[in-house]
Parts: structure tokens; sequence; C-alpha cells
């Protein structure tokens, strides 16, 4: 358990001396926890993820289990409040992750006349890996007339165009988009959900919630130290993906590079969100062989068809008995597999969902995909063309919800904010 | 670890030698766990919890941190169908307790031409403390029309009366109620997710899903090696609640006496759901002192105002120093407290949920309460009569859902199922 852990929970033993309480956890310091926020190690399930770094955590970071994902309309119009506001978040972002209260008069500290600055529900819970990753969307920078909302078009980078039309996409506009997004991944939902609430509390009349997601089972793996996990399909999902060791792969395919495009965005990242409803229950009354061609895996170990271990390579020229491939010509792992799409590769960092039933008697379940680039222009773009015109398993999915977002580099430091190159 | 949770794992590595499998988990041996579902020692969080016993598990049962709640209605008219479906359950809610697949051929076991009997997203994990718990809807007596469905109305227990109308509720029809209810809950969502996606599956043309809900942090500890979690107003919540340790008082006020009604509910509860929407924004908006004198307990420690402990009694009769009463006349604690409701108590075992946003700008969280009991008509109704009438905390709420089920005793055996007694 870290020390900043260790604040959260010395907080409520403060508190315990009566109504009036004490200021608490405002004497406990500086909120900013220094380190590595590259996390090229796994960190306990439990304890705090280091907040500052040259990239923000919550893209390499070992994938946690559970999301709480929201897309902010902003619904001010005044750019400074819009600056305080990211500066308000990157301070309550610094201490929430480090397990403490989102201000410094906590949940339980301060004078009893005025509302908390801390909701409260995380009192006593550890930082559970925490990490707050914020970006920003293509409306930030010009609304739907064209309009410069905040002095921004003209540093809106290229890459963060608006995504175009994907066949078979059934988007609902009250779920797709966003001027903001924040993900909070967490090992414990309750520490994920309360930073989510406590950064909309601190947006009162900045930013209005627009959509929100919650997630769990991470269907991708971000480190070699994690196993993959699987989707609702019951497949392993994430196989291929890129991971936090592979530096090499992660500067060509993941991370924003000097010369890209703006350099406020040197560091960062792009993020694609579609939220997929998979219709399972007719998945469920496919045969297992169906399932495995669609995929182009064994179910049990997640081998590529043809193939005995998981992270073998699929043979995408080898065929079967028959004369047939191996791996079917619309089977998912072909499609998506990068010699299929000129090399491009995601990190993904999806999560399972379900949301209660959908009115005809079946679950609301499907895969709440995120996936982070480089340029989403020459990677998830080509990528999902491919897919969603030939992907023998569109059948079995109902694509309702589709973000993109430009995730700024990480925070430095105390005097730093997320955005400050975008905005200074 | 233990032997059964082991089951699904060996079957994925027996699985492993290619996609025509083998049968896998058929040869495991019998799916009963053995042992007593009293549950009178706290699980670990990734074992296995007895299946069969005096009572159903899930109740006592220390409460783990997730639950995903379904309501059927049952849509076939033939009653030995429904009895069927109840076997099948039985059978499959005794394999998965115990970590393996729902049915015989698992996921990747069988025949490649044929659909799994098991949908796979939980292959690989341990059985998370997972219960499954069934109950009976007043429905399934009699529809809204009187008319007996199944040729039970004569075995109606009278303390499974539809509830009344509560002031303030605003119930959505196609929330509430339900033929048949299942709880699921376990340590690891998808865990729960896969329990209640293959009980779904398996009634296929028996039962249609009804409405869903997933939870999360528990709400309401159920023994006292648990400390209290917190709600979404960020205050300890079920600090007053029955506990497995408590026999005496589970026997008066938990299970289901002979002579209390039909013999086939003895050692059964009745269980009743309601989804509350917290209206979290504008509580934020309240001072801590409002918010304490609400709840009538201290945000941080728990500790009833004037008290110092969580767990020392409210003193209802103290007075502060104005002269008017410590604990507010229509403080939640206060109108909840056996005193004030002819000494009727209750088992809670409730969950937070966030189900996105509302399309308002806020974030749709609250709490999903559930609280078993032996007669709804002396306990839950006259208290919720007294909540719903005064409680100052109603300001912030809005129940959405209700739900009132009877949940037959445990299951004895490999020759018993769920609710044997109501149809034999």
């Amino acid at each position: 358990m870290s020390d900043s852990s260790l604040s959260r929970r010395r907080a409520i033993a403060l508190a315990g001396v009566g109504v009036a309480g004490v200021t608490g956890a405002a004497a406990i310091g500086s909120a900013l926890v220094k380190g590595s926020a590259g996390d090229t190690t796994p960190h306990p399930v439990e304890g705090a993820v280091a907040f500052t770094g040259e990239h923000q955590a919550g893209i390499v970071t070992p994938a946690q289990d559970r999301l709480h994902f929201v897309a902010f309309d902003v619904i001010t119009k005044d750019r400074e409040r819009l600056i305080g506001l990211l500066k308000d978040w990157t301070a309550a972002a610094a201490r929430m992750t480090a397990g403490r209260d989102a201000g410094e008069i906590g949940a339980v500290g301060g004078v009893p006349e005025a509302p908390p600055d801390d909701t409260g529900e995380a009192l006593g819970l550890p930082p559970s890996g925490l990490t707050i990753t914020v970006g920003f969307g293509p409306t930030l920078f010009r609304d739907a007339t064209g309009k410069d909302r905040f002095g921004l078009a003209a540093k809106r980078p290229p890459a963060l165009d608006d995504l175009p039309h994907f066949p078979g996409d059934v988007l609902d506009d009250s779920l797709s988009g966003g001027d903001l997004c924040v993900q909070a991944c967490a090992n414990d939902p309750q520490v994920a959900v309360h930073a989510i609430r406590n950064l909309a509390r601190i947006g009162m009349g900045v930013v209005s919630v627009r959509w929100s997601q919650l997630g769990f089972g991470r269907t991708s793996s971000t480190s070699t130290t994690q196993t993959t996990a699987r989707n609702l399909f019951g497949f392993k999902d994430g196989t291929a993906n890129l991971k936090l060791e592979e530096t090499d792969l992660l500067r060509e395919h993941l991370w924003v590079q000097p010369g890209d495009g703006p350099d406020w965005m040197t560091g960062g990242s792009y993020l694609v969100s579609r939220k997929i409803r998979m219709i399972v229950e007719t998945w469920d009354r496919s045969s297992l062989a169906e399932q495995e061609m669609i995929v182009g895996r064994q179910k049990g170990t997640g081998a590529p068809l043809g193939k005995s271990g998981e992270f073998e390579e699929p043979d995408l020229e080898a065929k079967g008995a028959d004369g047939e491939p191996l791996l079917a010509l619309r089977s998912h792992v072909r499609l998506a597999h990068p010699t299929t799409n000129g090399g491009a590769r995601l990190l993904r960092r999806g999560y399972n969902f379900v949301d209660g039933s959908d009115g005809l008697g079946r679950l609301d379940a499907g895969l709440f995909f995120i996936a982070f680039q480089r340029d989403p222009r020459k990677q998830f773009v080509p990528i999902q063309r491919s897919l969603s015109r030939q992907d023998e398993m569109n059948e079995y999915l109902k694509p309702v919800s589709l973000g993109l977002f430009a995730c700024p580099p990480g925070v430095s430091g105390p005097d730093d904010f997320w955005g400050r190159a975008l905005f200074i």
C-alpha cells in the first residue's frame, strides 16, 4: 500500500472526531505522485499508478478490470472557464489516482455548512490502479457549422478528422461524439465511477454529461504480463494487441511523433471509441465450428486455426484438406491482420458491457471498443472499412456509438495541466 | 483453489488439442458441490460457495462485490416445460457456481457441428464466489386477470401479495415485476454475467428477459466479517443490516418458518427489489451538515449522530443543545429503525449502479435495493410506507422499479431442483 492510499483512510479516521470534523486531507501535502507514467511495470491491483509522465496513464497501463467512460459537451462559451476546468480536473485527477479525495476539503473535512468537495463513495478504498485519461473531440475545435468555438481551429490536428460512415453502423447520435472524453479505468468499479462522478461534479456549469458507459472484463491485455481476456462471444480478444513492452512498435503505431501534426499532440494518441451491441442470442445458437470459422481462432486456446498456440502467427496462406483457405477469406482474424491492412496496428483497450435488457426479451450486451493509435486515418479507418464491408462477424454485431478524441501527452508536474500546450 | 474451479481450466487445456476437441467437462464427475449453504464462514474471493443446503446461497452468503439480477417472463403455457426449465437451471447453476461450464459439452467440447452448451466468456476464470438465487413472482401463480397459469394458485403464499403503491414511486412497468427472478452475485462481474446469460440461453422459448440490472460495490454487508460499503451518497449503507452470524434474528426475520404459509416456502425467504435512481448532482450540492442530518449518521465514520462508533445504537431520544432531537424526526436512520417499525428488520443486499447517462446531462446512477425477509407484509411494506411518506432523503430519490419474489428453500442434492415442493 502506498502512502497516498493511506491518505483517504486517514481522512476517515480524522473525521471520526465528529460532525465539525477537521480539515482532513487538506494538510496531507502535494497531490501529485511523481513517477514515470510510462508504466513499464505492472501495478498491484490495489496500488496507485503514477499520474505524471511523458504520456497519459491509462493507455499502455496494464489494462485494469473495470471502465467508466464518459463524453461531455462543453456548455460554456468562455475559453477561460474551459481552461480553468482542465486545471481543476488535472488537480483532482492527480489526487484521486493517488487514492485521495477529489478536493482539499474532502468528503468529510471542511465546514459543515458547505458541500464537501468529494462525494465520498470511495472513502476507505485504495487507489485500485485508477487511471484517468482525457481526450478532445473534433467538435471542441469547431462546431457542426464550422464555427471556431474557443479559438482552437488552427490547432486542430488533421488526424482528428471526422470519421467516415461505416457500412452497418446504426449510430445513436446521443451516444456518439462529444467535445471532451474521460476514460477512468480501475480494478474496482466504485473507484472508477467515483472519479467520473467527481469530474462531472467539478465541471458543473462548464460541461454536461453527453453519454457514459460502464465496462467490465477488459477484453484486451496491454502487457505481456497479462493473460488475454474473453469477450461476450466467449473468445479471447486482443491476442495480437500492441503491448507496452513493445516500445519500438508503440513509437511507430501508438504515440504521435514530432512532425505528425501540431506540436501540442506530440506524445499523445488518438482514441476511437465504438459501442458494439453483440447479438449474443443468435451467436449462441451457431455451432462451435461456425464460431471458430468466423473468428479464425480456436475458442478454447485462442490459437489461430491450424496452429496450436494463442500467440502463433496466423498463416493466411494455409489451405485445408478441401483446398480452401484454412482461415476463411472473411474471417475476423484475416481481415483485421496487419498484413491485410498495410501494416496498421492498434492498441486496443475495450471492455465488455451489459446494459440491462433490450425490451425484446434479450440482454443488451456487447463490447465497448476503445483503440489508441498514432493516426486514425491510417489505422482505425482502413481496418474498420475492411471489417465493416466483409467481416462474417457483422451478422452478430450492431455498432451504435462512435467517438474520436485527441488525447494530449501526459502532465509533467504540479504546474502543468491537460492540454496546456493546446491553450497556451 | 477447489477441485471444481480447476475443472473450467482443465477443460481449456484439454480443448487445446484442436477444433474437434474432446468431450471435456463431461467426464469431470458430479456437478453438485456438497456442503452447507448456511455459509457460516466467509468464502475466499475466488473460491466456490456451496450450492446445496437448507437455504439458497446468495442470501446470507457474505455479500459479493458484483451483481447481475434478471427478471424473466414465462412465455410458455406448458407446466411441464416450466418444470423442465427449473430442473435444467438447477443443474446448470450447480455446475457454474462450482466454476464449471453451464453444460456437459462446455464451451469448447462436444461436436463442432453443434452449438456449445456454454457461452465461454468465463473460461479460465475461477468460481469467484458465484451464487445464483431464484425467486417466483406473484404473476407466476395467477396473471393480472386472476387466471391460474400453471395450477399453482392454491399454493400462492399470502405473503406474496402484490405490493401496494408507495408515495413518490414512479415505476416503469417494463422494469418491474416478473414471473421469475435470478440474482447472480460474484466477485467478478464477468462470472455473474456469464451465469445469467447462460440461464437465459437455456431458457430460450420458455422464458424471456423482462429486465436486467448490473450492480457493483455491495452496499450492505451480510456478515460481521465484512466492512460496511458506501452508497452513491457517499455514506456507509447497511450498518444495521441483519448478519449471517445472528442466527436467532435470521430465524425471526429472514427465513420462512413452518406454519408461516404453504410448506413449500419453509426455509425460503421473500425478496423485494427496488431500483432507486439517486439525484446525485443535487445531493452533491447540499452541505455536509445537511447530508448528515438527512441520513442521521456521520459521513466519515458512519456513526449515528451524537455517537462515535459506526455500530453504536442510535439514540432516538437524545436532544441537541437547541432542545431539538439530535436525530431529526424525518432522518433516514430514525424512520428505518426497528423501534420505529414494530421491531421489523430486513436483510439487505443492495448494489450501486450507474446505467450511463439520463439524456439531461447527468449520470443515471443510484441504488439497486434488494431485501430479504420472512414476510414483506410485516417488514418491507410498513418500513417503506414510513420512509416513502416522511424520509427527508426522498427529495434526492426516484424509485423506478419494484419487484417481489418468493425464493424457495435450498436444493438438497442432485435429485432436487428449485421449487420442487411447489410443483410436485
